[in-house]
């Protein structure tokens, strides 16, 4: 399928699945009906992953991301990036191979951004690495945050083919999670999400619900009052907008298939409110959208399992999730301004 | 299905749906395989009832429920209490039939710590009604508790054909939540749940799973510290105890299929984390089961819709599922104590 430009993959931890997976995704290209990709890395590290798994893959270097087309139906393409992968060592991350690492986040945001890819979908890095190679950004996603320049509010949504689930804090302790909650950050969610599910989703009035903070959403203020004094105002000036915004409604009662038709995607105040539901419905096919970026950006839901890398079993139903989501995403882009898809 | 001496299952709310789903559920008695079960109630409730609905249902008002077996087949026994039920009206709460509500649940609970019931299956009840009318107990579980005597620590657990949850708090803030979670309780809560899934559920080494309080379990410390101060002491001494318990868990990875494999119960540090699981795999289904009472507790895992109440279109599945499930428990509970079950 060439109906866009290739999707750019970035390599992520040497060490970890993600290599073994690009490998395997291409594989199932014509099964699962994927677009073309290359993954932007030393050639020689899919060539040492391509050895240890004993799959026979072709593999092509190719240093023009145009080319992918060309070969993708008979090999893997590569965009070479320089970098001695000599310390990569499957089951450890390394910060000898962080410079890689980024190198390739950096081309890929660079090829998309330029119009020659399409999208990025990136594999799992392990932070840990990249800071002690002196990486100064958070996460992956501040990182790409700041390719894209100022001005973007990343923001994470979780997507399988059930649900949609946009958690509105991640990774901080559940006791900080009320003190984090605000009007300002209900509000610039919604806004974000909204634009997004518009623009690379097909929904042209996306429908968004909010969940509750507390059990039963609060229950009119007898366990919690932060529905009172802070959802509820932001969710009328939403709507005030013109934004189609429900809730904040009760967790607990959202998530089965019936309310599930009530809306394209759930907002909810804290990550285990947003992501158990997602993971409980379908485990290995969620993929990781970063809206608000200038360009698509998604990524399997899942980290880069050390444990498991090099052992043949890692499964890349979330990476094929992430290339089909972001094609998509690319084509309903394309769809609006045709210059950019073709 | 005489297995067992017959269920006693309380009136509830008379304005809400509790008569109708047990008139439903009477119905469905063949198809579903039910035990015998009575309404504890006066008959004049469900006459009317039955008449709103318009779904031909004969009524058989027995004195003793060792009666109710003879005529289960044909009627739906009803062991009369007193009461005036003239203030009842379908879709509205009312104090009028406070003292009904009330001594339905104490019938019931008497009959099944004599022997003569062999569980007790509860409709939904109004807090607010009972409360205009002098009661005095927090909720439906506490006044059970007080019934069944001193030393009863009622425990709250919500069950499906696919998962069990218990609940560490229940209906407090979000932010109450962490200064809730102590060392103490979870091992109250693990003993109370292992004794009642050994005792009651057929299984001789049940395996509990406990799920972080934080994101990722707090990985190690950086998100949280409740699970290395409190949560691990307390998991590892209940190990020490001879427990098959696991945990903290991340609580976004320990729901979907494979991972629910490896537990019978998961255990949750506060209300829509365990709710959110078992709601979203069977919305209609669940069964709230109370454990650590010295009888069998079982009720529908909804409340009393009064808004849908008399309109004929309430979902008999979740007392369906209850009356099943106190029936299974009885079966569990006679084969080890066979006197008490004859």
């Amino acid at each position: 399928m060439n109906d866009i430009r290739p999707i750019a993959m970035t390599i992520g931890e040497p060490g970890g699945i993600g290599p073994e997976l690009a490998i395997k995704a291409w594989h199932a290209r014509t099964e699962q009906n994927l677009p073309t990709f290359c993954v932007v890395s030393p050639k020689s590290i899919i060539d040492k992953i391509v050895d240890v798994l004993g799959l026979k893959t072709p593999v092509k270097a190719i240093d023009d991301i145009n080319q992918a087309t060309l070969f993708f139906d008979n090999a893997l393409p590569v965009l070479e990036i320089s970098g001695n992968a000599d310390g990569a060592k499957l089951g450890m991350a390394s910060s000898t191979t962080a410079s890689i690492v980024i190198d390739s986040i950096t081309k890929a945001v660079e090829l998309t951004r330029s119009g020659k890819a399409s999208a990025v979908v990136t594999n799992p890095i392990q932070k840990s690495a990249l800071y002690q190679a002196g990486f100064k950004h958070p996460g992956h996603t501040e990182f790409l945050a700041e390719l894209a320049g100022s001005g973007s509010v990343p923001v994470m949504m979780l997507a399988n083919s059930q649900l949609r689930v946009v958690p509105m804090t991640i990774h901080i302790a559940l006791a900080e999670v009320p003190k984090h909650l605000t009007e300002t950050m209900i509000k610039q969610l919604v806004r974000i999400t909204a634009q997004a599910l518009q623009r690379d989703f097909g929904l042209p009035k996306p429908r968004l619900a909010i969940a509750g903070l507390n059990p039963h959403a609060g229950e009119d203020g007898s366990m919690g009052s932060e529905e009172i004094t802070i959802m509820r105002p932001a969710i009328k000036a939403l709507q005030e907008e013109g934004f189609d915004v429900i809730g904040p409604l009760p967790a607990d009662t959202m998530f089965h298939a019936e309310a599930r038709a009530h809306y394209d995607v759930a907002l909810c105040p804290y990550h285990d409110q947003a992501l158990i539901p997602v993971k409980t419905l379908d485990f290995h096919g969620g993929v990781n959208v970063t809206l608000g970026l200038p360009f698509i950006r998604t990524s399997p839901d899942h980290g880069t399992a050390l444990d498991i890398a090099g052992k043949g079993i890692a499964r890349p139903d979330s990476l094929i999730a992430a290339i089909r989501m972001a094609a998509d995403m690319a084509r309903k882009r394309a769809a609006q301004h045709p210059s950019q898809g073709a």
